[in-house]
């Protein structure tokens, strides 16, 4: 691989500090959904991870996994990774894990999108886009506190005996139980066989890295748990799992993801990041603080709309300093009365109604031209107040039916419409 | 690996020879369970095993995988071998797979007694013994008639990337269908995920040898389609599956086991074999001729017991010579009256009636004492006319319940109980 290793050795961290942390963990259970096992779980080992922290005499070692499949994260992937800097701030060493080897494998029955076969070079860019875009939020620099490994390191080397032995360590039944292969062979939709060796490599991380602790989505508690089974088989201490919860995206519906264009990138131009975040629905407003900030809860704006801005400028100040945060903010209010968007008049504009949307596209040069307008509906790019128009053909009777509206085109371009 | 290689390589073959064989292809069909694929089957190429046959201009490789975790074979295991021999005397190319990959990694759970884990010199010496024993039966000789392979060559060298491939080739119900695991399944037996890659394992066997037929006993059909399914998958022509029955032991009763004592040894001594097999049941003859032996089966003699003695005559000539038989057959006829066994005349020894059967073994001498009768009676090593007695205090009210019966201790202690 000629992936360059980034990777600060655990042979700088000063052992002395553990154990020696202060014995408070709110950093640790603010804005989680769960830690297993708890001591009265029946697997446990009589042993809380605030216990483990606090008597631990060297650092934690905090395991991610990252998938190389694709370059772009947003705000909801960066919330096992805020809190991977909380267990760095707190001494302990994150092993972020880039999950190479499936990625330059894919899937061998070529049906999944999800596992597309990667090149070498492709993961190893995808690899460094992730490093560019988590910069911000871990340690990178304390020495001890950032290892990054690539899993290829120990799972190309697995032979078919290793295989068996990992294969060995669970039934049939316990694989299918596993949520989506229950549902799936229930349904008679096919499982094949290669799809149940993905926890176990998964929890061979483990293993390899010999990880006390790991974190991940809600969805990942099958595999963690996998990880335990496997390093208990393999002579080491199950680790902890600690799992997060699934961000909701700026639509206030459904969970936030690129491919329904409700997400906010952390690639994203300050601006932008802003003018999406301000618009995060009220009811989503103290998840957003208590998983996306550090910021005390109890000690919010009062008003909604402060609320929103507080909570653009924060996130914006995180990934880009005060000063594009102030200026992103500043952009943000010149841009109209709201403090938001540009308006487009409907009477000043002379819109005759009934009025076809594509019309009043580019009318309010939203579009070039009433085709492009009709295409860009076509296309699923167009939305009104949040709502996808996709008839082309879409008409209004009546300037009522838009008024106080949004309408949008694409990520970016927005125009309030007014009476 | 230090097994001396006893391949012959094809490289010698005249090619030449094909296609001129003789298109009698009844020593294929002889005792045969199944070929399959027939050509009316969908998944066919619509192409007889025959007609492949008749039409090849090479020697076709036909593969048999032999599980060296025991030396000792028996008749039923010679079957396939016997048919081997056959695909050898019309020019093809047997290959002999020895399991040694499996046999020496063993089961990983520690739990099945079949696949317990063996040295490297135990799976050299079991194969050096099936070797020795299968000699009589294959041509060793003939250059490019045989090839003896272990598939540690090529299942130790597969990665992680190549398993994920084989196990992607097949689904979860597929698997589940197999037999054996749906009932266990179903049951809620546990079934290890390690053991859905045995029949891939079998199966790329057939890959990497690129097998034209597999031989197989009836329970070999499930695998034997997994290899097809390979082959297809790497872009090989599919192998022709060819089932062969499970022979029944002489008690005429369950399949030839060693466990249940029922089985002729291909290491046994020439009078033992003979023993044995002259006492085989008349309704089981004609399939031993069939699946033993090359002879016609509508020349066979009309006296039963003159069947018998041909066929143990015939067994033991085939693995030792015509004069081995010879002196068999004429130490069993001077063994007693009816030409095989000691008798012991229940009168003339005074035998009182109610009488324990234990005490009849000690008085026939069978056994030492009465009490090692009765231990000989619970281990199950006494039989009455071939039927196992496990009282200890069996008592017989009349001597016509004894008279003409063969009594028997372990394998190799007869009597025929006389008036």
């Amino acid at each position: 691989m000629n992936i360059t290793n980034l990777t600060n050795s655990t042979e700088n961290v000063v052992y002395s500090e553990f154990p020696s942390m202060a014995l408070n963990f709110s950093w640790l259970r603010r804005g989680i959904a769960e830690i297993f096992p708890q001591p009265h779980d029946a697997d446990s080992e009589t042993e809380s991870l605030e216990k483990r922290l606090a008597n631990t005499n060297r650092p934690l070692r905090v395991k991610l996994g990252i998938d190389p499949t694709g370059a772009d994260i947003h705000l909801g992937h960066s919330i096992p990774v805020r809190k991977l800097r909380a267990f760095q701030d707190a001494g302990h060493t994150a092993v972020l894990i880039i999950g190479d080897f499936t990625a330059r494998i894919g899937d061998p029955t070529g049906k999944s999108d999800v596992r597309r076969q990667l090149t070498e070079d492709d993961v190893a860019l995808n690899a460094r886009t992730y490093l560019d875009q988590v910069r911000p939020i871990l340690d990178f620099d304390t020495p001890g506190r950032l290892e990054v490994r690539y899993n290829s390191e120990w799972l190309s080397r697995l032979d078919l005996g290793k295989i068996l032995e990992l294969l060995s360590t669970m039934t049939v039944g316990q694989m299918l139980a596993k949520e989506g292969f229950a549902e799936r062979y229930k349904q008679e939709n096919p499982i094949f066989l290669h799809e149940f060796l993905y926890p176990l490599m998964q929890g061979f991380d483990s293993v390899a890295v010999e990880a006390d602790v790991e974190l991940g989505g809600t969805d990942q508690k099958f595999n963690i748990a996998v990880g335990r089974d496997l390093q208990r088989h393999f002579g080491l201490k199950p680790q902890f799992g600690l799992l997060l919860p699934i961000l909701i995206g700026t639509d206030g519906v459904q969970k936030m993801s690129k491919s329904l264009n409700n997400y906010v990138g952390l690639g994203e131009h300050p601006s932008q990041k802003y003018q999406k975040l301000q618009c995060v629905p009220d009811n989503l407003l103290s998840q957003y603080f208590e998983l996306l900030t550090d910021l005390p809860l109890d000690k919010l704006k009062e008003n909604p709309r402060d609320r929103q801005k507080h909570l653009a400028w924060e996130i914006v100040r995180q990934y880009h300093g005060e000063e594009a945060a102030n200026e992103a903010q500043k952009a943000a209010e010149s841009c109209g009365e709201e403090g938001t968007l540009p308006e487009f008049s409907l009477a000043e504009a002379e819109v005759q109604f009934p009025a076809k949307l594509a019309y009043v596209l580019c009318l309010s040069k939203l579009c070039k031209s009433t085709s492009e307008g009709k295409r860009k509906i076509q296309e699923g790019g167009v939305r009104l107040d949040g709502v996808k128009i996709t008839d082309a053909d879409t008409t209004y009777q009546h300037p009522s039916e838009l008024q106080g509206k949004v309408l949008q085109v694409g990520k970016n371009k927005f125009v309030r419409l007014t009476p």
